[in-house]
């Protein structure tokens, strides 16, 4: 009998050589259809592998990333299947799952696939799967598996190159593969298979190899959950921040600026205002104060902060000073400078707590291939503050800043987040600095504070920083996928570097906490996601311009300069295409540029005084003819609406 | 006869030997008592100086700053004397003059003089000016010279370096001084003066050499000018940004960021966003679009600009990365950004002109010596612009820039300024890039944009860059101090190098011109002007702080609070006091960080929902108590009569 631990603690004793499949039926015959894949003490094995020691079993349906993985990883068996037998003679390398389905890399020979093939493909891939092919893993000889790949130079390369010795093959009907394992139990449970596309891959990643044929695909094990699969990535590149920055004249990159550094042209520019105005007043209102610090640091801050030990080789180099030979850094943080801040005076218990505000520009390195639209880029501003507060205060201050980033995620349209809470590995307290006490103290103020706060929470013991515990918000957009937003962290050992100190109620000098802070993360990566989230159509509030004049024909530009002063006085934002354009192109035009409200004038409303109003999408509806002083109202509410007040 | 040409251009024969002062005697009887000084094809002469062949002459009185140097080096000589006289033994080396009067280095000995001394030596220095000694040239031979110093190592070492061999002394009285001329006829006209203070300097300005003692001395033709001169040195003390700075809790270097790198405390912040607010909504209304762009670009795009082969050896170095070995480099300026992004997009002329305004931060390379508070810095931010538009255009947007610049002043309380037009040497074409017309079309505008808004403005010529004439504002502050604020130049050289175009109303491409300008120049610089012009007293509109609530004991905290909700419910930016100290210590402080209002508020006060009011620097006047509502009345009627609109 062998002892199998579930993840629940509980124990069960089985016979040796019961399957992770049998462990499943001993729970419920449900569980056991839905089992696709398990790991046995930390190693990926299939749900057909005979247990024969005790250990630890992880069951993964479907609803798991290690079972989608496992049935992704399938699928590319039963594709490299159909490969070669639509493709005789074609030679296989390597087919890993990835995070969004799973590629193949081929090597075709001659012979060229197209967009064209890929419908003959993914309709062999169904028929062999329908046909229900155990997938079985059996051992070979290093020999055997020399044989079978002898006309396939790539799969020998492996075979060669594999260091343990140990030769696994997957079979499945008539095809066999070199494979380490982590298969689900049958190919019927593929029900849907797209192939998404083909690019060009060296062998081994190295440029000086052959090019190979990656052949991507992507499989459900139900019609719909593909249906609506293709749905989103098609809205996805639709929504790519990339693309609407373009169409929206927000951000632009030139490479004569450098790569990774963006320019924000006026509309994105003030689109970063109106954001971080927003932000200015509620932190204001929470007791902030905004402060400004340079974009470069002498080399000893970085020293004094440990940050240059730590970072200093991976970062943009030091930028020496022609006479005196100084050293300085490009800012990768601001809490160094903000440390500077509080030391340029003495403080008492009575001061504090100290709330340091910057939208504060900092640099950091990453490499050109790297590099991601406004998610990864090599300049970026942070709503960064950092908190300086007695250790009495942190439990109130933590709950504050909490209020202030869920106040920000609902200002935004951001409905649908978790919250993780990282403590310490208490099997390591010799990893974080700082006392028991004090770890203790902020572990439980956040955990209090998330409670509190009503947070859809998890704690994650050992995922604290040496230097104290966090909270990060994990927010899901509009298309389901996550991004995190909004850190909280505690900070016990800044203080201590920088010798920070305030003088107690008792006259002694004491330690401050320190709390670094962002809810929106930075402005380039928050508006990505912003722009990916809303499409573009951003809470009214924040529009860069919330309505456009189309003029029927340039005659009327008095009237469009009239009806813009009136808006402007009313501190609406609005611009006039007055081009000597169609008015079919110009709403065209607006359209693209979401413009949520197009006035229409002509010879009509001129002479009325009113506009013809049309908002953005209402491609169907007829327009609404008002006075410009009822518009006015109406656009009011309608902005007041995508207001919540802090 | 000799042929003497004066500034005007007039031209005077006299019999040869005339001296200047028979120059200015043939003018006026009244010109000959004040002329002071001359210089004759360019070299400074006596006014006693025999004039023996043609040329041109200028004649100087105290009003130029050729005068002032002439008395101020004269008296030097005096005073030299005058301490040879009192500290028998004494070795003198140099004394020339300075921007504001003189000093003379002293080998005292083993003698030491101090503060205590110097109404010793101001007496004895008048008492030798009174008896009216004339200053007289005289060549020597170099063995006269060494006999006269053999006592003296300084002088002697100066006499051996003589490289052209002429050695001239000036006599007065019984006082003989090695020197090159340029003295005052005669000491009597010296009325006043003072030594102001002592100070240790290095022979030669060598660490390696001994180390003299030099005394700083200034004269006025009139005691009055002294005594103003002296109030105004107090009043500059008092008035010194680096003391206000602190005392505002405004700025603060630290050594570990960096010296020359200003840290903003909150006060500071808040005075640089209002004054950035301020400008911004100017901006607005004038039609600028505000960009960003970061504050690193690659080498590349300054080499494009030009300023790489210029400066770049003397500036910040640059920074390396450490994987693709890219050099970028502190951005010292913000238009080559701006060209790019111009550059993101095509243009016709109907979309001209583009405005691109960014409060954007640059780095310049200054030697830690030559650093001064906010004045001279190694990072700044500069209220920067770039105005793309067609030649046609330029008249136009040249006298909007004028508007923009004058509405700044006048905001700010600079009242009292000049202008000055710079253009071409139009003997030297070949310095110049872009076309003769385009340079008149420019040089035309600037002028005619100076007459037409009423500028009392110089044209200086040769003073234009290669690059495009421009225009600087001379701003004079309360003490009667002049600073350069607020330049426009137009450029011709950029657009060409960023190839920059825009398609005419012919269907070509053409090349747009340029306007740098910033009204402020640098936001630090224009806050340190702007606190030495004020005093730290800044229009009301601009205060940090426009009121401080004083309580009379910490139990009037909640009605404190009420007051505060109110004015800051009325935009009013206000603070409490409520600190366990008295209520003439808060006062005294709320004085010095010069609150605009102070609102005492007690029992009587709560009880009536009622502020006492005081005005700072009221000392001698009884408080005002008034209801909190007619106190924001009163206010915000002070804060618009400081607000001049745009």
């Amino acid at each position: 009998m062998i002892k199998i631990t579930l993840p629940d603690g509980s124990v069960k004793e089985f016979a040796s050589g019961a399957t992770p499949h049998d462990v499943a039926l001993s729970i419920s015959e449900g569980l056991a259809r839905n089992v696709i894949s398990a790991s046995f003490n930390g190693t990926t094995i299939e749900t057909t592998t005979p247990l024969t020691t005790d250990g630890s079993l992880v069951l993964y349906t479907w609803n798991d990333a290690e079972g989608k993985k496992a049935f992704w990883h399938s699928t590319s068996h039963v594709m490299a299947q159909a490969l070669e037998e639509l493709y005789p003679g074609i030679n296989l390398t390597i087919g890993p799952a990835i995070d969004n389905g799973f590629y193949y890399d081929v090597d075709f020979g001659d012979r060229k696939i197209s967009d064209a093939d890929f419908k003959e493909i993914e309709d062999r891939v169904l028929a062999i799967s329908k046909e229900k092919h155990d997938f079985k893993m059996r051992s070979a000889t290093k020999a055997e598996a020399l044989a079978l790949y002898k006309n396939n130079p790539y799969k020998t390369e492996l075979i060669e190159n594999l260091e343990d010795g140990t030769i696994t093959f997957c079979d499945h009907a008539t095809f066999t593969d070199l494979c380490r394992g982590g298969h689900i139990p049958n190919t019927g449970i593929i029900k849907a298979m797209k192939i998404l596309n083909i690019a060009g891959a060296y062998w081994r990643g190295d440029e000086k190899n052959k090019q190979l044929t990656r052949v991507y695909g992507i499989s459900f094990p139900k019609q719909k959950d593909l249906t609506e699969y293709l749905a989103l990535l098609e809205e996805a590149k639709k929504r790519d921040h990339r693309k609407l920055g373009k169409e929206l004249d927000l951000f632009h990159f030139s490479q004569r600026v450098g790569q990774g550094l963006p320019l924000w042209l006026p509309k994105g520019a003030a689109l970063r205002d109106r954001l971080e105005q927003f932000l200015r007043k509620a932190q204001k209102k929470a007791g902030y104060e905004q402060v400004v610090t340079p974009h470069i640091g002498h080399k000893e801050l970085y020293v004094t902060s440990g940050h240059y030990a730590k970072y200093g080789a991976d970062s943009f180099q030091p930028i020496h000073t022609p006479v005196e030979g100084e050293e300085f850094l490009l800012k990768p943080m601001n809490c160094p400078h903000h440390c500077e801040i509080y030391n340029a005076r003495p403080w008492s218990y009575k001061d504090l707590p100290k709330r340091y505000a910057e939208f504060g520009t900092v640099y950091r390195y990453e490499q050109s291939g790297e590099l991601h639209g406004l998610t990864r880029v090599r300049g970026f501003t942070q709503d960064d503050a950092h908190i300086f507060c007695t250790p009495e205060q942190l439990d109130e201050e933590f709950k504050k800043v909490i209020d202030l980033v869920l106040y920000v995620f609902g200002s935004l349209g951001f409905e649908n987040f978790t919250a993780q809470v990282s403590v310490r590995d208490l099997n390591n307290p010799d990893k974080y600095i700082g006392s028991v006490e004090n770890w203790e103290k902020a572990e439980n103020a956040i955990i209090s504070a998330a409670k509190d706060k009503g947070l859809n929470y998890v704690i994650e013991s050992g995922e604290a920083a040496f230097y104290g515990p966090k909270l990060d918000f994990m927010v899901k957009d509009a298309l389901g996928r996550s991004w995190q937003l909004g850190t909280i962290q505690v900070d016990y050992n800044l203080p201590e570097r920088f010798d920070l100190t305030y003088k107690g109620s008792d006259d002694k000098l004491h330690r401050p906490v320190m709390i670094h802070r962002a809810p929106f993360g930075s402005m380039e990566r928050f508006i990505a996601i912003l722009l990916e989230h809303t499409g573009g159509n951003f809470p009214l509030w924040l529009m860069p311009e919330q309505a456009i004049v189309l003029s029927l024909s340039e005659k009327y530009e008095n009237y469009a300069k009239k009806v813009l002063t009136l808006l402007e006085n009313n501190e609406i934002r609005a611009v006039i295409d007055n081009r000597n354009e169609t008015i079919g192109k110009k709403i065209r035009e607006a359209e693209v540029q979401k413009y949520p409200f197009m006035l229409i004038i002509g010879e009509d409303e001129e002479k009325n005084g009113t506009v013809s109003v049309r908002k953005h999408g209402d491609s169907g509806k007829s327009n609404t003819t008002m006075k410009i002083e009822d518009f006015v109202t109406v656009i009011q509410e309608e902005i007041n609406k995508t207001i919540k007040s802090f």
